[in-house]
């Protein structure tokens, strides 16, 4: 009868966030705390390892930070460190075999680690490792990297893990833990975030420094483009750079849309950067109007930045509401976009007889854009024009966000009015990419969903994951 | 070891949200999607009752609305007809026999009642009716009401349900379904709001008007206080005044906090009239400051008013996550206020060095500001000014809101300034009653919870239900 | 695509346990242990209410004893009384709101019931209380007694409960449970068995004497038929008759079928009367075999009286899964009498190339029996003659034994020879009534079920609960 | 307060059964029927995993058969082949990532493998394989052969699992699936039992031919120690002995406790052998007694033959609950044996003024022996004589069978006469290792648990499995 919606789709998703602490009594409860503040980064699935210098705990499920751990989970959870991960699935199915952290015995011992990006060349190391007898049970990056590091002749785990990266191209923030280990590490280009601080006496490593906020850590400062930082078993810290030297190439995406708004990335405030580039974009393409709205919650500091500089009044046209799960049960005669509604209902009372500047954060397939336009239209909006603050998406991630094929991404193939025709809009006007890099302070970020220049190549190219399972 | 804390505390709670819909081949769908438009008004039960002319389908459960239903559960919920609640204890426990509606067989046949309010009378009656031999297996005023029905001598159900309404004081909007009649009554005071709709053919009641838009109804008008609608087994609707016309005295709490922005309370758009509040309250305690900034997302509109008002920079200061459940698990050596945190981050780019001035649209307790100022000036901000967009509340509702007793609340007891020392403010400014009644266009509302007039008795005083169980 | 059978088809159903202790510190504890030993009983749902004296604390739930209580729950069962009842629904659906014990609040106070039996005149008692304006929330006998003692003039509890219990016909035997009472009663007739022991100073009622086995409680004696027992606040036991005399008629099926083994029902051990049973059967129906098999574990004693008597092997022919829940899924081609065999495999090593008597304590519908017939022959038996240690049934129980219909009854329209066709079995005999009352040394023992001899007039006959009410 | 009691304590537990159909239609729905039959050899976790020709279609999960399976997952589970395993844990913990069938993907492609036994040099070839560069997700050995075949150079599935079981020591029945080839194995010893069996133009394998029974196939024949079956994706089948001959030592054990009585093995029907484990042991330990009882279930087939040998009234006087799950919760003044006696509750009726002699299959820690016997004296029992139908068990099983270390096991340390005087027996007499070889018809079996006399060398000896790692 019913068909059941994902309110969730045409969204870019964040793929993971990592979290670590060494060398604090309550590892496990911060890391717990740490991964909170990280959730946006991935809500498929949750795991920690700890370590009490002996042996390794481990706890991964499917699910949300919040359902994952329980006061049980946490308490068995024993020892001073501890690495967690949070995750949204990009290479890989949605099994269960492909939560993190990943945990391996070899000779080495056993090994936790935990990755956030994507490896550009992990098939072509696949087919390498399978041909000298491998075997895979996930699908992850993440086994490919392992497995390199059993086969490394490395002489202790910072060597044998440096190893194995040395190998690895594509992007990567990674945590190893074993039991008397902590190695954090950062891909040459620093593509995905990963920064450092410290609470108390304790190391804490995170994704985003927002965490450190929750935790009531301090921010130290960004863990450099192709740092490896080992913390040996008496929690002494050596700072490795183990790889030829690259030019930074930090994703800019994650200042559009990734990042919490109360994250620095690279020492810039993501917040103003957004409200930068709404002021910029206000600037590009001006246009009369009565009010500002934002698609809450993304798009709203790009809305205050695009108002304030306009000095339009700024109003919630949208309602967000915050008791929407990922899911709901649609009626047989479907109401007109009903799961956008559901989710950010448009004001009536705001919107009636007004021209309406619409900000959002990016512009993806635009389904979704297509029904708020319609949307804001049936709430009584004379006019209804979209802006967007961030430049077309053209080409699709390779380095660990899950971005539609370039097939799908509406700005791949259409004009910007041609997209305004599509959505419905009276005008739609992107930001420029150099208007862009000027609200972040770009210092050579890499633009490749925007512009099409991969700064690594896709060395897997072609190639495709033959796997002959349908696990459930 | 470790604790769990309750995110919930120090707030207001709506109590009950009510939607039905009358003749629609879809009528359980569209009343399971009207529910999610009330899901703000109770989040910890949810039910439907349909009618498919001759026996009724009913479904009630602890949890919201999509976890409760599922496409099993609701194509068994047959027929055209259809009553639905959203339920937060206010009178009674969270016991799932105190789940709505509320499904009886009497003489009268099967009866199925959701109720909004709280009667003042209900101990009164509850005595009277065991004295007669009345049996109650829960503690809600919903079943006394059922009783004075089963004892009522009228010819009809319209008669029955006037009969059992008119010996009721206190709140209460309310909707009774059997196999051949809906009808929907709200109290002579019209305490609690309840409005009607049409959805092509089919009527429908909903709590808010904003329910009406999410499954694409438009708003006919509120249902008068004092009136009682019934519609018959072909539908035909009929309009009652059965009871002694009394002064229109809807709750100004619900434009405060409870009504979602996006919903019309007597002609007046929510959004419009918090708006106000804050533009107002802008003059009544200005402030040299730099930013305006909300507690999202309940106190933005109020901001925004104040803001524009007073042409300060609207900022968002707090970001709220989107992620926090109703519970986490703290740390044994607690980091201070890391639930209020968890929730409402400071972001410290936005608020260091800086005077701010903090809208929100109420202030109960004030456990939750005290720790929202102290985390705002770790942030870094200079000086914090809260502005609270509603009066003082120094008197506990008894017509259906939860608030605690006037002994928590800090207003009951303390001056603005003592206030202000206590949550550690620079300075603290509440919105006057007269500035408030602008703000609604009030036409004679209730007040009661700001200035202890209260419009009806409360005959139950010093009663207590003695019930002698405890349900698990 | 695959079916899902219920493996519990073709059976009788017990319908409920009962068990009382009275001044323990650890009543809860032991009541639920003493439910433990009554599941046979009920496995619908199971509850407990407890008193401290001056409250009541209830928890009931849908579920086997051993998933509905946990550790959690049972510490919250406070006080030193408890009821507990165990269900399979005879009247009354599977809903929820018919778990029992049964709580309601009434000008006496909160009250607790617990019911094992069938009212005959319940809805005649129904349609009256509603008439006198009382509302119904289950469909269970118990709230109408309950709605008798509401409105009973009674002084004390005791007299209350006697003047409700005087109105009421058919069988119950029932446990009231107050803050400081605790009752116990039987019908006049006796039909369904209770009993009292003790454990240490505390009292115990239960209806087998297994579950004081179990708790390590001593058994006294049964409760007399018309006997109500009560149990002041002081744990001081008072003993009375209320009712008129009537002659003994306690259930003989219970010795057949219901009762475990290892219970004594008015001092004669079930499992001697099963022996004795199948040892009249083997003289009144003699054939020449070679072995003697049971229908585990059900038809176990009467085989093993059967071949004890006729000096024939005894053997383990059918092999009964301990593994089997309630369901399993159904192949698309359907194995011949897969749940049958999954249940009671019959085992080629016993019975290839033999002459087969299979005893089995009652035949319903002849369904399952039919298929076991087959599956025997298919494991290579010569002969299969099927023996039943009870008369045929002819007729539905109405006093609390969940039987089809008298049309479902294969007896009640095929004779001996018929049937045996009907099922394939090269013979079949049944015990008769003379021997069953022989073998349970019966001293008038109601035999309706066999006899058509009903001891008590069915009032509700030809009325029907008009329910309009579908509850999930 | 309450503790929760495990009442599976005290018993052999079965490890793991395999069930394997090639081409049939309806693979999946039947393999789930056979492993039904097999639950009694492994209730912690069940999988299945299908071949449609091209892909491999997995489902393993912790529980039970009936609960681990949905219509919705067996739907999902394409392909007309399939392979099932139930497990006990043995070697490697309860975790998920132990659970079979095993599935990984390697340069062979996919293959899923599930395993009963115990290999006897898995640390040393894990070891190997480690120090190769392989890394180790579970802590099965099936993970180690596996690692085995990756590394083969064999030039088909045939060989390369020929060249991997070369390299294994110790027991396994095995089976393999890969999207193109079924194989099953047995090892040289053919310590653990499988056999092969038709169901029309499919062919059938199951560690018992009980499950060809439930799925209406017809058993064929064992498959021989050493023997290797290959069905290629045609569905021919191969035959292969690829490995020396050795003596046949299939596990005497299987016909004392662990298979099925309705199950053949090596011919011999396990009812049959185990009466007449009880037909010798009453000749080799008579005594004067009124009646024989078993321990229930495992026990009866025993007693029978003891009753029947000494013409001695066989009864029930201990009744096995059909209701006992897991655990229960305790009360905190501990009934004495209340655990067993839930689950045996001997039946006073039966046993009261008795010279009772009880039979069981096995006497492991004697810690249950001694409860039974304790509550069979307090139900009256004049002399209590203990049978066991097998020798002592004195050393542990290294071949797949969860044994308790020598040092647990009662007859390693005591004598009969001081076993009967710790359990407080009246007498105690075991089977003599040459009556179960009689009773078995025994061509060679191994006798380790008894004798001492391992047929296989531990090549693990002294080895322990380092692995830092706890999960949860």
């Amino acid at each position: 009868m019913s068909n059941v919606t994902d309110l969730t789709s045409d969204r870019f998703h964040d793929e993971c966030g990592l979290f670590a602490i060494i060398d604090n009594a309550e590892a496990a409860n911060l890391a717990y705390l740490g991964l909170h503040g990280l959730q946006h980064r991935g809500q498929e699935s949750a795991g920690l390892v700890t370590s009490d210098g002996q042996t390794l705990h481990a706890y991964r499920r499917l699910g949300l930070v919040s359902d994952v751990f329980t006061p049980d989970v946490l308490q068995k959870l024993l020892g001073p460190r501890a690495i967690g991960h949070v995750r949204y699935s990009t290479a890989g199915g949605t099994h269960l075999s492909n939560t993190q952290p990943f945990v391996v015995h070899f000779r080495h011992g056993s090994m936790a680690v935990a990755h956030n990006g994507n490896l550009t060349n992990a098939l072509i190391l696949r087919e390498e490792m399978e041909r000298l007898g491998a075997i895979f049970q996930s699908t992850t990056d993440t086994e490919v990297l392992v497995h390199l590091m059993a086969r490394s002749g490395g002489l202790d785990s910072v060597e044998t893990i440096s190893q194995a990266l040395y190998r690895a191209r594509g992007s990567y923030s990674i945590l190893f833990l074993t039991p008397k280990m902590v190695v954090a590490a950062r891909d040459p280009h620093g593509i995905r975030p990963l920064c450092l601080g410290r609470i108390g006496d304790a190391w804490v490593i995170s994704s985003e420094s927002v965490a450190f906020d929750l935790v009531g850590a301090t921010f130290e400062q960004d863990i450099a483009p192709g740092e490896l930082i080992a913390f040996d078993s008496e929690g002494k810290m050596q700072r490795h750079r183990p790889f030829p030297q690259k030019p930074n190439r930090s994703c800019l995406f994650e200042y559009v849309y990734f990042a919490r708004p109360d994250t620095q990335l690279d020492g810039r405030s993501v917040y103003h950067a957004r409200k930068e580039m709404g002021a910029i974009l206000s600037q590009e393409h001006p246009v009369e109007a009565d009010i500002v709205i934002p698609i809450p919650d993304s798009g709203t500091p790009a809305a205050l930045g695009y108002a304030q500089k306009t000095a339009l009044p700024f109003e919630m046209g949208l309602i967000r509401s915050h008791y929407v799960g990922r899911t709901f049960i649609e009626p047989k005669q479907s109401i007109r976009n009903f799961g956008v509604m559901l989710k950010l209902n448009p004001s009536r009372a705001v919107l009636d007889g007004k021209r309406v500047i619409v900000v959002d954060d990016s512009l993806v397939r635009g389904t979704t854009s297509k029904k708020i336009v319609e949307n804001i239209r049936r709430a009584g909006a004379k006019e209804v024009h979209i802006r967007i603050s961030s430049p077309p998406i053209r080409h699709a991630c390779r380095y660990g966000i899950d971005t539609p094929t370039d097939e799908e991404l509406i700005a791949h193939s259409k004009t910007p009015e041609e997209t305004a025709a599509y959505i419905g809009a009276d005008s739609l006007g992107y930001l420029s990419l150099k208007g862009l890099e000027r609200a972040v302070r770009s210092k050579g970020n890499c633009t490749a969903c925007f512009s099409g220049d991969y700064p690594i190549d896709f060395h897997d190219e072609g190639r495709i994951l033959q796997l002959n399972l349908e696990g459930l």
